[in-house]
């Protein structure tokens, strides 16, 4: 163990925590304004490593860092890092230092960064890029954001139908010896091409190694390809790759020519993106991600605060409502949360697995009908269920079997509502074109808030007083 | 656009949804009992849309379809169902068509349908098996659920130092030319051991493609080598795949020799499972996916709902203790639940921020004191901004200054009470080794209703009457 723990950074680890004796020493080195320090202790590892390490300083240590040492931000370290905080550096690097950083990295990296500068720095980067980089971040910067013509990269390979795997792997091995290599920093298929640079199929490049030198590609080629659009959104592109278990897929233009690639790696960073934006704006966070800040924090979470205390006194102007019946049996404001709580409950579980099964393409047009009825009848079953329970417990609370019998019914007709509103909400959002995950929880409570109310004091005035 | 329509089924189509119609014609032909057109549907295409196309199906459906044609259901299509969907039909296959299925199958897509086996019937699919296959099953059973060890498969590429590209290649494909291939079915890298069978680092196949025949792998191998070890946990091995965007990597026995393999499209789907974990955790739902009858929904959920009334109640009993206020100023009971439903969003919000911090490692004990820091100071102002707004709607809505001091005061007293607790009790939760995502909701959102009511209803019998 003793061993382990000494060997933390070097190539053979599985550990999975960071190093916080690291991220001391570093902000220890800062303060003390000791470059040489700094520099040791942000080079020489695996990038991501790195980023990790500057990503855990707070955003005063990162920006007088970089007071001391710019450049111990590599290109490479500078694509790991996340897009909040490649934002926050940038307007601290000088533009040679990013232009050259984007020169070096394959061009969906680069344009990843060129992403987060603010708009009027971009033609000052350009203009000090080569013309052949800079031509190809314009070309992807003219598709819509989030889609896969920004995600692809310009760097893959294709050979043509009629070439053998040795002519295939002759290319490759020749092309590499170029100056200006032209092929991607790694790749995992090769995309067969017809006359026309319309992709045909594709190899595995376990597939090339395996065959025989003079097979010809489109004997052996895979011709169950996934092509990509470039329009296409990154979450349907995600999609694509999850479902096909794709490693990479080729991109085309309008005409249907092979124009670029996306690779499983920025696959796997949309997922954990998207994942992050559902579950924040089911929580009603703005903004994705740890902001660093006290007034970002604030920002991205007062807007929703704002809304919910709207939807909160709607459902105050509902007991409003029924301020007599409260003077009357008290009874009534100590129990109506209960019902009110569990509405909402009920509709966060509906709202939630509904959220999810959108999200995983397993709820469609082809099963909504028996999902909703499934939502309602179980809502009924777990309104029963606690109803029983409810009344039992408001019956030997406060001797009173007209109040029981009351609350019981309020639960099982707001449990009913909530089970509905947690499937029909984020469904009628999706079909109005909106993200169900924004949004639906603040409608869902106020549904199951103002029917809980409503339902519990509305009786409770029908038959109690 | 028709052309397109008509050709979606093609392999040249990047069409995201399921085209309804084929479902639909599976239905019809189940209940005609059409066994000619059930094979037509489910056979030719991409196994993963055949398996969407089954899953669309109502449970009766699909039971109804295996009684008609269980041969349907191809190895490939078995593996790619759903967890859930696979331990529902499983039994009705017969233990002949499940050995089979494992035997053709990758050796962790096999352990994927083993591990949906009820207990009892596991002997009997093992028995039918070749011995190297079930050897295989029983090696990877033998590691706990969720870890590397089950969800590596048995067969890899590996090549000693010495050897060169050439060497390498010309290895491949004479392997690829034996009976029993041991190579996979995809590999992305191969990696480099020595003598002890000891990973020492890794070939990319795009490396390994661009360099010349003569070149000795361990001149050019990465030594930058992620090695995993089987007892890891599936999250953290899908961590470091996504940190260092790994494609595959080897996995390692207790003394170091390689033994297994993880590629990829396993951890796509593990991240994707992970993130339904903790969405439906979050809402208080207890089994994953969308389950199909009432029953199992009831089940799924009733557990959390019962805990939620508990918590109700307790609110509830804060409540009862301020009937007498309540009775002389029924204004408090139609307040109340505003204190409590704001700091409900605040603390939900903390707690989703929290809890995506986590998953993704950004909050780590180098940052969690300033990440607690900045929670409280930010639950503050925004207590402050919604305390004046609340407090002059109060006003202006009751005329009372003294009823708007005390929902202000109470107000920003909840508020920041529920920032601590939606970052405090996650931590706490992951301190004592419990997945942060379960019951934090319930912890947080009863520590806000208690002192939701507690701090309005207290302050007012402290300075309103």
């Amino acid at each position: 163990m003793s061993e382990l723990s000494e060997t933390h950074d070097t190539p053979f680890s599985s550990t999975t925590d960071l190093d916080m004796r690291h991220v001391g020493a570093l902000r220890q080195a800062i303060r003390s304004e000791d470059k040489a320090t700094i520099r040791a202790l942000l080079t020489g590892e695996h990038p991501a490593d790195l980023a990790d390490r500057f990503e855990q300083l707070s955003t005063d240590d990162q920006t007088a860092l970089l007071g001391l040492a710019p450049d111990v931000i590599s290109p490479s370290m500078l694509a790991e890092l996340e897009d909040e905080v490649v934002e926050d550096i940038l307007p601290l690097l000088e533009p040679g230092q990013i232009s050259k950083a984007m020169e070096e990295l394959d061009s969906d990296d680069a344009i990843q960064i060129f992403e987060e500068l603010p708009a009027e720095r971009r033609a000052e980067v350009l203009a000090d890029m080569a013309a052949q980089d800079r031509k190809e971040i314009e070309d992807s910067f003219a598709f819509d954001e989030e889609t896969a013509g920004r995600l692809m990269q310009r760097e893959f390979v294709a050979a043509p139908e009629f070439w053998s795997v040795g002519q295939t792997i002759e290319h490759m091995r020749s092309q590499s010896k170029l100056d200006g290599d032209s092929l991607p920093d790694k790749f995992f298929d090769i995309y067969v091409i017809d006359a026309h640079f319309h992709p045909r199929g594709y190899l595995p490049l376990s597939t090339l190694m395996r065959s025989d030198p003079d097979q010809v590609l489109s004997d052996i080629m895979d011709t169950n390809l996934t092509v990509i659009e470039p329009e296409l959104d990154q979450e349907d592109v995600a999609y694509l790759f999850e479902k096909y278990d794709l490693i990479s897929a080729p991109v085309v233009d309008a005409d249907g020519r092979l124009s670029g690639m996306i690779t499983v790696d920025d696959i796997v960073e949309i997922i954990q993106d998207e994942h992050t934006e559902d579950m924040l704006a089911l929580a009603g966070v703005n903004e994705a991600g740890l902001v660093d800040t006290v007034g970002s924090t604030v920002l991205a979470r007062a807007p929703w605060l704002f809304v919910n205390l709207l939807t909160a006194i709607a459902a105050s102007f509902v007991i409003s409502l029924f301020q007599d019946e409260i003077e009357k049996l008290v009874a009534l404001a100590v129990l109506m949360p209960i019902v009110a709580s569990m509405g909402g409950n009920t509709g966060t579980q509906a709202l939630t697995v509904a959220i999810r099964a959108l999200a995983t393409r397993d709820l469609t047009p082809a099963n909504t009908n028996r999902v909703i009825r499934r939502e309602a009848f179980a809502a009924i079953v777990n309104g029963l269920i606690f109803a029983v329970v409810l009344g039992v417990i408001t019956f030997v609370w406060f001797h009173k079997l007209d109040l029981a019998l009351v609350i019981a019914a309020a639960l099982v007709f707001n449990l009913f509502c909530a089970g509905l509103a947690g499937i029909l909400v984020p469904l009628g959002l999706k079909k109005v074109g909106a993200d169900p995950a924004v949004a639906s929880t603040v409608f869902v409570t106020t549904v199951t808030d103002v029917v809980g109310f409503l339902a519990f004091l509305g009786l409770a005035a029908l038959f109690l007083l």
